[in-house]
């Protein structure tokens, strides 16, 4: 009964993720999201759009790096993708420390190990996980007339140099984007760059 | 680019499950919870205590299940498991038809399937899935002072009765929340019965 001791406060301890706030809003403009739906969210991508991926995939892999990817914001924060990412690196370190910590040590072992997997983006599913985390916000932001992006000042050339990397994990869903980025701008949602 | 066109047009339809609400707390009493966030967390509860279901099982399946199952809340509403369930199974018909009629045939096929087998029970994956949704709310209940059994006026005899069908998927779960169940009458969170 330890074991399921250690496991169940794991469970209460990561519902805290429910309660951080991302910069983006949901699709109606009602609020912003948190990491916890928007963990969800992305689940739902890799299941739907898994076809989408450059290489034949493992979904179910890549579906359970998604579920964990944002746990470390409990303890580091959710950190802008246009801001000055700091200490990021290191503050998630111990974060994961503490929280995958709380687990039997194998399952730890593999939770870690998936949190590792989507930072490194060294396989498929990592790049593609990557990519659908990088592929969703822009889908939020040209649904709520561009209201992150003009919260914070962001410019197409930003929005593209910043996201480019989408391409590494799925080159229709890049090439999808650069049209919507590019409708964004037309319609007056999102400023070319800066001038 | 018309397939691709569906998959958006459910994966933007279904971030309306971010605003259905639970009866059901945060663990840290601050709010109610949302069934995209619920859903996540249930995902979680998959990948973590998969070991004590009742018989071995596909976990992957588990996930896809629970990610999946609550989704037809978004026309229908979350149904208290305590209150008369109504007209509940026809409303979720319906909205199964509209929400996984958004996606490509095939897709809509697999989705519709896995939350039909959630709803059936008749599988291990299906019972140890509503296992799991029946489970999470007794945690969140008996760490919130009981807050949404005293909003809601229930007792423990009803919890008990209500939700022994956890049995089916996990006796481990249904053990342990017979326990925390006891020590919820104990300390005063819960009345043992009406009277």
């Amino acid at each position: 009964m330890d074991r399921l001791a250690r496991q169940l406060q794991f469970i209460l301890e990561i519902d805290k993720l429910k309660s951080i706030y991302r910069r983006t809003y949901l699709v109606d403009g009602e609020r912003r999201e948190n990491s916890a739906e928007h963990s969800w969210h992305l689940a739902m991508l890799a299941m739907v759009l898994a076809e989408h991926a450059n290489q034949s995939l493992d979904v179910a892999k890549v579906m359970r790096m998604v579920l964990v990817h944002d746990i470390v914001e409990i303890d580091a924060g959710d950190t802008y993708i246009y801001a000055d990412q700091g200490d990021k690196a290191e503050r998630e370190q111990r974060a994961a420390d503490r929280i995958f910590g709380l687990l039997p040590p194998d399952q730890e072992h593999e939770f870690r190990g998936l949190w590792e997997e989507f930072e490194s983006a060294a396989t498929p599913e990592a790049r593609f996980a990557a990519a659908l985390d990088r592929f969703i916000p822009q889908l939020h932001n040209y649904h709520t007339q561009g209201r992150s992006w003009k919260e914070h000042g962001i410019t197409a050339e930003r929005v593209l140099k910043r996201n480019e990397e989408m391409s590494a994990g799925s080159v229709i869903l890049w090439e999808w984007t650069q049209t919507l980025i590019e409708r964004a701008v037309a319609e007056g949602l999102l400023p070319r760059n800066e001038s």
